[in-house]
């Protein structure tokens, strides 16, 4: 079996899979929950998604190719699954270019830390090899999934997009789109090319639909994979059709890209290359990520001083010890606390990042300073953020948002 | 149970009642067949489907409104049947406008009499009660369905159009659409407010899709209902979002139209109503329509005089007795006779036609003669369809399909 058999094989057995682990964790990108009291094991998830490990060699081949340090969610495993990120590699190096893409469903007005991180990240790669970017507000999903108008699941469109924007995109590069507003023409080509080659049985299996789910949610996993196609977007890439595209996402969203990755072929594209992210875990602990229901689980980018504060000394979960005595005496486990899981995305600094684990992992750091440290680091990233944001205008959505060619993409 | 939990409850027992009637005859948009060795009921088609019988006295009134003769498709039963026919005439009548939309799914290259019935009685309706029209052409149906590609569903679009502008439309009150370069935006928004109101199982229902059937089927359902809404066209109908929609099809579309019926008040719009035809009748006799894919069952509006001839003569089935003396004697079953099928749909003058079914049934009249009259009918028919369509220039498609108001198209 080669590789497109494999994965058609995954496709097909996905059912069987999801039902045998079904009191084991689930990950599909509708919910995220471990077994029972314990974390995600990603190991296991990797294994059964069918992705790789992104190991340090490829790490070593971005900082080469790009002559500049690997960002901190690379070097520290953030972003620690992968799928062709090397034949990405492989073609940058030949000369050719790629497009990222990304996206984000706008539930919610305001966003938290985990939903920036694959801004963060992929403004890093935009970066970093000089390559153009298509951001999807799947405005359509929300309005399916949610209790939202419409007119709201827009207009939640509109101001998550400020909030991206505010990540520090190039605009020579980035074309942002909702797909209320952008679905038509080549890129409803590309979702019906897609629709006919997934079967019904193939979806639930996928996404374990049920009789009872409306044909909405049946009809939407095109909609998310049309923009892997360089097609999709003539205004951008008339002409390049051959142009691959690697996608920056949470692994909950590797569904969506394993059902593209089969198709891709079938339609004379290439298959999107994947590099996704652990989730990034709530306050409470490592058991999912971050829910946008409860408040307290997350910080927000809307967050005040104070709000960051309270969150972190109150409900941020702690690997150190019941009492000073005992701490001192064992030391914090650092494997459980999450304040350390916070600075190994956000602390930029190496070398403070290690000295903070090795003192607090044997006990002569207390769980108040680092959570002190935190909130430092914190309320600067959030601080800078708001400032950014303030700074978005309508008139600069807007013109993310026009259906424009970008003639210094590359450049 | 008012009419709405009537058609509610129509759709969730349309599964029982296609297994009910699995050996009997079958009719949805993609196969009618009558039950074996009969014809199509019409009346239990009716009963099944839920819709109306078109009496005398709303053939009346159509009269009464239009100031001039029914078409003969009305005043011989063509269109037999409906549904809230009645209340687009009551809304009419208290000086409220109606759109009318109707289609066709571009699966080849030439059209046959049977599809030239919706587009006759269509142009009538327009010219009577001067009103927009909105024509689809669902070129993604038929990529879906068919062994086509993109390219080539979009090209017998353009070529179909041609076919339906050579039917008389006027280009001041009509839009004509390909899904394929029209689905977006406002269009597409509705098409996701009527996915998310049908479930997977309800579509089953009603279609009878099976699990390895693409998921390009069950979404495409919502593409044909959106057009029954005016805000799916903001170009035409802006601040009209009260704008009645009257279809005239087939009955065979009748499923999509239930669907649709039971979605508009959730989603705050009239029911569309419907008129319907019975099916055009194959060359070999009344047991469903006329198919694309046996060219001896149908005339087509490219065939010669030469080709008319001959498939009349030979393949029109007879109600005539086996020799002339019989026939002399017991005269021709009117039934069963194609020839005088035909003539029914397209000898215009009512006399005549009297004259040819009282001299035929009394066996006065010979079948050939019935035929040579046939023969000439249609000649001069296709041929001036032919001369039409000849005329018709790919500008002039692209003013029919160009997306601008249409200023006039009430006046």
């Amino acid at each position: 079996m080669d590789k497109e058999e494999l994965e058609r094989g995954a496709l097909q057995n996905e059912k069987e899979k999801q039902e045998e682990e079904e009191e084991e964790q689930v990950v599909n990108p509708w919910e995220v929950s471990a077994k029972e009291g314990g974390k995600i094991d990603y190991d296991k998830l990797i294994e059964k998604f069918g992705c790789q490990r992104l190991n340090q060699s490829l790490i070593d081949r971005v900082e080469h190719l790009t002559s500049r340090r690997a960002h901190v969610f690379l070097r520290r495993g953030a972003f620690f699954a992968h799928r062709d990120f090397n034949e990405i590699l492989d073609a940058y190096e030949r000369g050719e270019k790629f497009y990222l893409y990304t996206g984000r469903g706008p539930s919610s007005e305001a966003l938290h830390l985990g939903h920036l991180i694959p801004f963060m990240f992929t403004q890093y790669l935009q970066e970093a090899f000089k390559v153009p970017l298509v951001i999807q507000l799947t405005d359509d999903e929300k309005f399916l999934w949610k209790n939202l108008t419409v007119e709201e699941s827009r207009r939640l469109a509109r101001e998550n997009a400020k909030d991206i924007i505010a990540c520090g995109f190039d605009i020579r590069r980035t074309f942002i789109f909702s797909d209320f507003d952008y679905v038509g023409g080549a890129f409803y080509r590309n979702m019906i090319e897609i629709s006919k080659r997934v079967t019904c049985n193939q979806i639930v299996g996928i996404f374990g639909f049920v009789g009872e789910d409306h044909i909405g949610k049946y009809s939407f996993p095109p909609v998310q994979a049309a923009p892997s196609f360089p097609s999709s977007f003539p205004h951008l890439f008339s002409g390049k059709d051959n142009l691959r595209c690697l996608i920056p996402c949470a692994i909950d969203q590797d569904p969506y890209f394993r059902m593209t990755r089969d198709v891709a072929p079938r339609i004379g594209h290439h298959k999107p290359a994947l590099i996704e992210s652990l989730f990034f875990p709530a306050l409470q602990g490592e058991t999912g990520k971050m829910s946008a229901s409860d408040p307290n689980s997350a910080i927000y980018v809307t967050d005040s001083e104070k709000d960051i504060k309270n969150k972190i000394n109150r409900y941020a979960f702690s690997g150190g010890q019941d009492s000073i005595e005992k701490h001192r005496q064992l030391g914090a486990n650092l494997e459980v606390d999450i304040p350390i899981k916070y600075l190994g995305f956000f602390l930029e600094d190496d070398a403070e990042l290690e000295h903070i684990k090795k003192e607090y992992g044997a006990g002569r750091m207390l769980t108040g300073e680092v959570k002190q440290r935190l909130i430092e680091v914190l309320t600067k990233l959030v601080e800078r953020h708001r400032r950014a944001r303030a700074a978005v205008t309508d008139e600069m959505v807007d013109a993310f948002m026009a259906v424009r060619p970008l003639p210094n993409m590359f450049n």
